[in-house]
C-alpha cells in the first residue's frame, strides 16, 4: 500500500544531512536534551535515530550529545574528535554518518549534566560502574532515562535488571527498549521494529517512541519493563538451542519447535519472577521478533552450533575465543544465572530446554539431549495457571 | 536432561517393525478403528505415526487403514498393492516403512465403513468431492473425525473451514491438527510438535494426542479449532511475504519484523473472523512455530523470493510452473481470498501487510512496498480490543 501521509512527511527528513552546525540548537520551545551514554555499534546507530529525529521535532532540543570512551585510533587521532569532525563513528560504526547534531563528549559528567532524558546503551558489565560516576552528576529533577542494554544478570533470588539499577543508583524512572534489532542492519536504514517497554507513565513512553521511531525503525510502547527487557537477556539462552539444532542438522522443523518452547519458557520464567509480566509482550518486537532474528544468526548461535559440530568436544570458552575475536557470549552464562535461579526454587522439570541448555553448556548432557526432552503438559500448566510458584 | 520413563517407555515401540501380520488385530478390548483418508506425503507419515501407537495403545485395533487414490506405477504395479507388499509408499515417501499394520485399500468406501475414527489428509481441492462420496458410507454412530488439511477457503463472507465441511457433510465431529509439519523431517523421526484443535469434547482431543503423539512427535490440544484451523491457511500469505524480503536482501531484522508483523495480522483476522479464536493459539505449535518454518523454508517463500529477485517481473503463475514442476502454491490464492473479506468489510487498513501482499501478487504494487507500510497503532487496538468489528 502507499505510505501513509504521515510516512511521507518523515521521510523528508531521513538523510537530511544538509543542515549545518550554525542552524542546530535554536529550537526555543525544545524542553528535552538528550545524551546518550555509550557509543559502540548500537550506541552509535541509537544516536543516529535520536538525532534525525530532534531535528525534526519541535520539543527536543536539536543537539544530541554522546558520552564516548576516549581511545586513540591508530593515527594519534582521539576517536571523540574524529566523530565530532566526520560525524561518523569510524571505530564502531563506520561508512554511516551519524548527523551533524550529535557531539561526542569524553566526559561523562559534562555530557550528561544539562540532559533530561538519558539513553543507555554500554556492555551490561560497565552499568554499575557508570552509575556510580553518574551520582551526583545529573540533573536534580526532571530526569527520564532509557535502557537499550540487553544481558542483565540472573541472580538467585531473582533477576537484577538493568533498568531497576539504573532507577535505583540514580533515583530516576527508566524505561526499556528492545528488539529484533541487529544494529548495522538499522543504521543502512532497513525495516524493522523495536518495543519500549514502561513501567506506568505513558507519556514518557510516547516521548520515547517519538524520539526513536522512524518509518524504517517502527516503535510501539507496552506497559511491562520486565517483560521486554527479560525478552532481552532470555533469547540468549534459545539462540544456544537453536544453535545446537542447527549443528545436529535437524532440520526446520525442529528448530522452530525449539524457538516455540524457548519462546514458552521465556514468557513463563518472566511471569514467574514478575506476575506482572504480559503475555501480549512476547507477541512484541521484544518477543518473537527479537527470538527469530537472534536464532537466524547471532553469535549465541553461531557458537552453539560450532559447539554441536564439534559433539560437545571443545569447550564454549575455546571456540568463543576462537570465532567471535574478544566479543562475548552471553547465552552461556545467562543459561546458567536462570539455572541457578530454577534449582534454587525445584522449577527445571518446568522449563526442560532451559536446564537442557545449561546442563549442555557444561558438559552434563550431549548436544543431541536438545531434542530429547518431552513436553509435561501438567507441569507447564501449572506455570500458566497457578500462583502457588510466584 | 534425562527422558522422562514414559518416553523411554515409547521409545521400546518406535520403529518397532518386527511384529508380523499374524500379530496384529488380535487386541479384543480395542474400541477404536482408524482410517486414513488420503496417502500423498503428509497422509502417509500420519499413517506412519498413527500404526507405531496403535499397536502399542490398547484402545485402538492395530490395524490402521489408508485409502489410497489408486495409480499403476511405470512398472505396471498398483500403488496399493506395493504398498501392502513393502510397507512402503514408494511414490510419496519412499524409503519410509509404514508399519506391517497399514493396509492400503484404493475403495474409499470399504476403507471407512468399519471406522470410527476418520483422519484426513488431501488436498483441499479433493475434499467437497470426497464428502460427497462418503456420504452414507460411513458408520452411523461414534464417528470422529480430524483433518489434517492445510489451506481451506476463504470466501467474502468468511472462512470456509474444511473442518466444518466435512462436519457438515457427513455429521461428525471434526477436530484438525497442524503445526510446524515438513512431512519429510518427521518420517525420518527428527522432533517436531503439533496442535490439535478441538470445539468442545476433550477426551477426543485426548484420544486424538494419544494417536498422533511420539517423542520426537509432541503434540497437545487447544479448545480453538478455528484458530488451529485458520493458523495452517493465514501462514501462507506470511511466508510471500518473508519470501519478498528473502529477495530483496533486506536481512534477519526486516524478515523477522514482517513475520511478528504477519502472526499479529493472522491472529487479528481469526478474532474477527471468530470471536471464541484465543490469542495463546498462537503461541502453539501451529501459530508460531508453523510461521517459522514455512519462513524459513517452503514453495511458498521461495517462489516469492524468485518474484522479488526479478523485480516483480514475471507473474507469481509463470515462476510456479518454473519452480515447482505442478505443485501449488496456495499463498498468493490465500492472499487474495483473504484480501477480498477485507474489502468486503472495509479492513484494509486494519491488516497492511495482508493487504499489501495481495497487492504486490497482483502487480498493483512493487515487491519493496512490503517493508513501505506503517503500523497505525490506534487502528490495531481497534482490532485488538473493539467489539464492534466482529
Amino acid at each position: 500500500m502507499a505510505p501513509a501521509a504521515e510516512v511521507s512527511t518523515n521521510q523528508q527528513f531521513l538523510g537530511d544531512e544538509t543542515r549545518n552546525r550554525q542552524e542546530i540548537g535554536n529550537n526555543v520551545n525544545a524542553s528535552y536534551k538528550v545524551t546518550v551514554v555509550g557509543s559502540g555499534n548500537w550506541g552509535s546507530v541509537a544516536a543516529k535515530l535520536i538525532a534525525s529525529n530532534t531535528l525534526k521535532l519541535n520539543s527536543f532540543h536539536d543537539e544530541v550529545k554522546m558520552w564516548v570512551y576516549e581511545e586513540t585510533l591508530p593515527n594519534g587521532d582521539k576517536l571523540t574528535d574524529v566523530i565530532n569532525q566526520t560525524n561518523e563513528n569510524v571505530k564502531y560504526l563506520p561508512g554511516i554518518k551519524l548527523g551533524k547534531n550529535v557531539v561526542a563528549d569524553p566526559d561523562i559528567a559534562n555530557a550528561v549534566k544539562d540532559a533530561n532524558m538519558l539513553v543507555f546503551v554500554t556492555p551490561h558489565q560497565f552499568m554499575e560502574g557508570i552509575c556510580k560516576r553518574l551520582e551526583g552528576k545529573i540533573k536534580e529533577e526532571g530526569v527520564q532515562a532509557i535502557s537499550l542494554i540487553k544481558g542483565m544478570e540472573v541472580k538467585k533470588e531473582g533477576p537484577c535488571m538493568i533498568s531497576t539499577l539504573i532507577s535505583e543508583k540514580l533515583g530516576v524512572n527508566c524505561c526499556v527498549l528492545m528488539g529484533a534489532n541487529i544494529a548495522n542492519e538499522i543504521a543502512v536504514e532497513k525495516f524493522s521494529e523495536a518495543t519500549v517497554g514502561y513501567r506506568e507513565d505513558e507519556e514518557v513512553a510516547e516521548r520515547w517512541v517519538k524520539l526513536f521511531g522512524t518509518p524504517y525503525f517502527q516503535v510501539s510502547a507496552v506497559q511491562d519493563v520486565e517483560g521486554v527487557e527479560l525478552c532481552g537477556t532470555l533469547k540468549n539462552v534459545v539462540a544456544i538451542g537453536a544453535g545446537l539444532v542447527d549443528g545436529l542438522d535437524m532440520g526446520n522443523n525442529t528448530k522452530a519447535a525449539i524457538m516455540r518452547i524457548g519462546l514458552r519458557e521465556m514468557k513463563a520464567f518472566s511471569k514467574l519472577m514478575f506476575p506482572s509480566v504480559k503475555d501480549s509482550t512476547f507477541f512484541e518486537s521484544c518477543g518473537i521478533a527479537d527470538v527469530i532474528t537472534t536464532c537466524l544468526g547471532g553469535r549465541n548461535r553461531r557458537v552453539s552450533e560450532a559447539f554441536a559440530r564439534n559433539g560437545g568436544k571443545r569447550s564454549f570458552d575455546e571456540l568463543e575465543a576462537e570465532l567471535l575475536q574478544g566479543q562475548k557470549l552471553q547465552g552461556v552464562s545467562t543459561a546458567r544465572e536462570v539455572y541457578e535461579v530454577l534449582s534454587h526454587r525445584g522449577w527445571q522439570e518446568l522449563f526442560p530446554l532451559f536446564t537442557t541448555v545449561h546442563k549442555i553448556c557444561i558438559g552434563l548432557l550431549p548436544p543431541s539431549a536438545i531434542v530429547e526432552y518431552s513436553e509435561h503438559t501438567p507441569n507447564f500448566s501449572l506455570v500458566e495457571g497457578s500462583a502457588e510458584y510466584y
